[in-house]
């Protein structure tokens, strides 16, 4: 693998900046990578785990004469650090980002950046329930999406040398503009993320009611969600808060389906339910077909558990 | 393993009387299992890949001499099952069945079932998204919990030497009375599949106006839903249709905090999703500790693809 950068920092240390470092180590595509948590815990935790040619205790220093600063906070907190780290861009430098809604981080990001950095946002479509400098590993973007959304004055030479990062860590990458991006990510992640942490939370309601029994008995369906509702809380707030409309839309029309079968099952239709149940199941197929996920049944689980 | 039973019939050969049947195999738990399925096509399938020790062509001929008879069809096709094998069950004899919901399986097998024979309705908690007769393996309940449902005349022996069968196939036993079992189910089970197929269903209207993209990009959420959605059809319109109040209850309760969430997104109350979120991850933990799942980043699958 070609090096692709000199000089690459990382701001914001947990799943996604752990697991690109050490997928670009495995690649050999940077010459030295620095990173910045804001927390000093995060900081001796990375040093001590290696994450990170260098870990430095400000901002300021992590970005000075990177060719590349990858924001790896929470949405919520970009603005913030593109703040801080403006003033310490190398001229001619990139910034992109890893955040799950675009359009927000091009609205706080943007109007901080001087004249001469170039900013390609971008959001790589993977992750696990764990979260922190520890749960990081190089294999998480093999074979995933990665969705460069260039803003209208992007460079790009500097779009095409991101996507040789990204394609070198092992990811797909495609391209597409942030209202877009919003919308197909409140249909595949935001809404699914919202209603799994309500059905967790229902669950928990009742299971004051019912001892443990919740816990005990989740393999019939609720342990799934309970993955997906185990994610970063303070990574998802902000998703919500910043994806507000397009969420909201979604929402609206999940609630919609929702009361149709609800309906059927009140008033008995069988029909309609086997139809709908039928035309589902149609689409994990896609998804198998796609190469996006495992046939291996329950995930593979039974081979794992062993 | 000692011998359970000499003779046992399953009628219906989907996943869980296949898995049935490789289980009690490796066990060595019985000594002649007989299987029948009204379709001609699966009583073939069954004999090329050796599913039972015998398949019959009908129902009454394979639950002939049988010391117990499991029902292992959707729990809407229970009645007329128990009332075309009751004229040939052997005195004496157990019939139980693996149906999802306890309460409309009491309901519409018991009256079937002559003086002399012994109803344990049960209930065991694993599946897969896969259905048939190919689908079936010998590890499915292994460390799964199996509900048993006995009926207040149940036989104390009959229920324990049920009890000893599903130990042997690998699963942890629990009793408990149908009411319960179904509100439990509800929760754990019944409302979080409603939930996802309706997410799957809006994401498929979606899917017509962003081309292939749902699919495309499901890695970030969605296809956990599809996976729970590609269940077999028949089997929850029966679900939903028989254990209709129990799962209205839930879905009543689960709209109410949706809407709440919901509310929160639209007036930008980050404390509360936070606080939310927060909540939910516990559950996880509570579940990981309990042994039912596996604590693989995203299940596993970044090995299993591999």
């Amino acid at each position: 693998m070609t090096q692709v950068y000199d000089r690459v920092a990382l701001i914001g240390l947990g799943l996604i900046a752990s697991s690109m470092f050490w997928s670009i180590k495995r690649g050999g595509l940077v010459g030295e990578v620095t990173g910045y948590a804001r927390s000093a815990e995060t900081r001796d935790t990375a040093r001590e785990i290696g994450l990170c040619d260098r870990i430095c205790d400000t901002a300021a220093e992590a970005v000075k004469d990177a060719d590349l600063v990858v924001l790896c906070v929470p949405v919520g907190a970009m603005g913030a650090v593109a703040a801080e780290i403006a003033p310490h861009l190398k001229p001619g430098a990139t910034i992109s980002d890893v955040g799950s809604v675009k359009q927000s981080v091009i609205d706080t990001v943007g109007p901080h950046l001087p004249e001469g950095v170039h900013f390609v946002p971008a959001h790589p479509l993977a992750g696990t329930e764990h979260s922190g400098p520890k749960s990081g590993f190089a294999e998480l973007f093999d074979n995933r999406w990665c969705l460069l959304v260039p803003v209208p004055n992007s460079d790009p030479e500097a779009v095409a040398k991101l996507r040789a990062l990204w394609e070198g860590i092992g990811s797909n990458v495609e391209e597409m503009d942030a209202e877009h991006h919003d919308l197909v990510l409140a249909v595949t992640s935001h809404t699914p993320h919202l209603i799994a942490y309500t059905m967790v939370g229902v669950a928990d309601d009742l299971r004051r009611v019912t001892d443990s029994e919740v816990i005990k008995y989740s393999a019939a369906g609720f342990r799934d969600f309970t993955r997906i509702a185990a994610s970063d809380p303070t990574m998802w707030r902000d998703v919500f808060l910043t994806n507000k409309d397009a969420t909201l839309e979604i929402l609206g029309r999940f609630t919609e389906e929702l009361f149709a079968l609800q309906r059927a099952i009140r008033t008995g239709d069988g029909d309609m339910l086997h139809a709908y149940f039928t035309r589902t199941r149609a689409i994990r197929r896609g998804i198998l077909e796609a190469g996006q996920d495992v046939d291996a049944p329950d995930f593979g689980r039974g081979k794992a558990a062993k």
